[in-house]
């Protein structure tokens, strides 16, 4: 397999940042072809009530490598990455990279 | 569903770390009841070649968060926790918080 992993910072405004996220931009991520399974998770505050290190956890997963390359590169993709600088402004650390389920 | 991402910092011995995770933690973080799907992904360098701000990306999923605490609150829980010293020295981000397939 091959996962892309979106770590997003806490923006400026939570609500809108999900807001977009929820009807804008995980819609378009769905369209990218290729996709297999895609997550989102919230990170809660810890234990000791501290912020988490990041405001939102995104997870795609695909196939393998040609098939992210090929996805990503093309028009769906394209269109995703495009979006994020209508709502990712406070940034995203992208981590792309070969997975497995064990 | 409930999440755990454990986003692990370079390692200074990356071999041995990676050597370690396979054959002591993931075993143990297996034994956690509740866990229901767990992923491990190696980010590679980016399109400039750069580093990947993490060496390895771990997600576990749970039923929910009261699967999770459940599981993580019993020996294996504890003892997946306790092994984090023996080579997660570099350091580790845990983020824990609801999930959902889109």
């Amino acid at each position: 397999m091959y996962q892309l992993t979106a770590l997003y910072n806490h923006p400026a405004d939570a609500e809108a940042f999900d807001k977009h996220y929820e009807e804008v931009h995980a819609p378009l991520a769905q369209k990218v072809p290729g996709l297999k399974r895609f997550t989102i998770s919230h990170p809660a505050p810890d234990a000791e009530g501290n912020k988490p290190a990041f405001h939102l956890v995104a997870v795609l997963e695909f196939e393998d490598e040609a098939a992210f390359g090929a996805g990503m590169s093309g028009p769906e993709g394209a269109a995703a990455v495009a979006d994020l600088e209508n709502f990712a402004g406070a940034g995203v650390t992208m981590l792309t990279g070969s997975s497995k389920q064990v």
